[in-house]
């Protein structure tokens, strides 16, 4: 029974993986859809979205069953609880790819970014989908650690939305209150995209230690 | 032992319920802060959210102790699982409205948004206050069914953040990039605190019925 169990449990840490990969690769495909001004790529980021939902929605009612079916002991259920939470919070990563690609859709066929701003979301972008596939492995490899690195990461990303901010509010901005809005929206959703696999590896962390690191979710 | 863990669970659910109307007050003041230009009661808000932050963490610790202590049967499990994943969403009620505290004092003595955004600012912040005592009450009440009550209340903010970000996208914005940007954000703060008490409540039915309505989290 025990080992029934366990196959099952591993059988949804490998589906969680996957769609976290998934999710990475929606970021990756969805700075460049905002880069290049490129609709086909936001659509198929956008259509992507429904499937990582659904993903979602069938990883947690599987853990739920898991629970119902058998009672586990105490390790084996911060495990469930764990994948339950982090189901969500990948899900939400997915939702925050597609804010980044709806936004690229509204504003075709004109760039959804002012050229200057260009690189800087390049740059966030190519965090993003590091932060991500590094919650991807940390998911497929239960017992490692990875909130310090996690945190770094966090901590770049929330430096170039700073400096796109401050930019902004210069007087030199000259692009504008739409492309203000968006600029500031847009570095958002990359900001926090960069918290929620924080909050992924922490949770995680604490699935593999006991003890929850930081205080924030 | 059956009522022991049901003591600790009640027990829980009502440091659960207490916590959710801190936030309640927390946004009734961040609003008002906002709308006042008031630097004492932001101060307030954001020094209560500390406090918040380390309820949420005990309420999840006292949560996995009693997952630890005794395994609890199915029906016990899913009304455990719901308070981790509620306590974290309370939580992040609470850091929204610490955000538009934030703006608040980041504007002080200056108001953080024009004169003609107020009334809609006063009815978002309203429904926002009124989502999270409906939160409340749905916590206090296991049993209690308010997924589509709440479902309302959003769609009500939804509409007034699009209605604000039309006005800035308007050639009579006279306001400047960076109030308009203060703006978007901060009509995205309340949207999302809404988006959390829905989230809240589809957990909560979830633990009443057994079955998640709707695709979101």
């Amino acid at each position: 029974m025990r080992t029934a169990f366990h196959d099952r449990l591993d059988k949804l840490t490998c589906q969680l993986a996957a769609m976290c990969g998934m999710v990475a690769v929606a970021m990756e495909k969805a700075t460049r859809a905002l880069l290049e001004a490129d609709l086909g790529l936001a659509e198929e980021v956008i259509k992507a979205d429904t499937e990582i939902d659904a993903l979602r929605l069938h990883s947690e009612e599987a853990a739920y069953a898991l629970l119902a079916l058998q009672a586990p002991v105490a390790g084996d259920l911060r495990s469930i609880v764990t994948h339950i939470h982090v189901s969500e919070k990948v899900e939400r990563m997915g939702d925050l790819a597609r804010h980044v690609a709806e936004q690229a859709r509204r504003r075709y066929p004109e760039p959804a970014i002012p050229a200057q701003t260009r690189d800087r979301f390049a740059e966030m972008g190519r965090l993003a989908v590091v932060a991500a596939r590094q919650v991807q492995q940390l998911i497929a490899t239960p017992g490692r650690t990875g909130y310090a690195e996690l945190n770094e990461a966090d901590d770049l990303i929330d430096a170039l939305e700073q400096n796109l901010l401050a930019s902004l509010s210069r007087q030199d901005w000259q692009h504008g209150v739409r492309a203000g809005i968006d600029v500031a929206l847009l570095a958002r959703f990359y900001e926090r995209f960069a918290d929620q696999a924080v909050s992924v590896a922490r949770r995680l962390d604490y699935a593999a230690t006991g003890t929850l690191p930081g205080a924030h979710g």
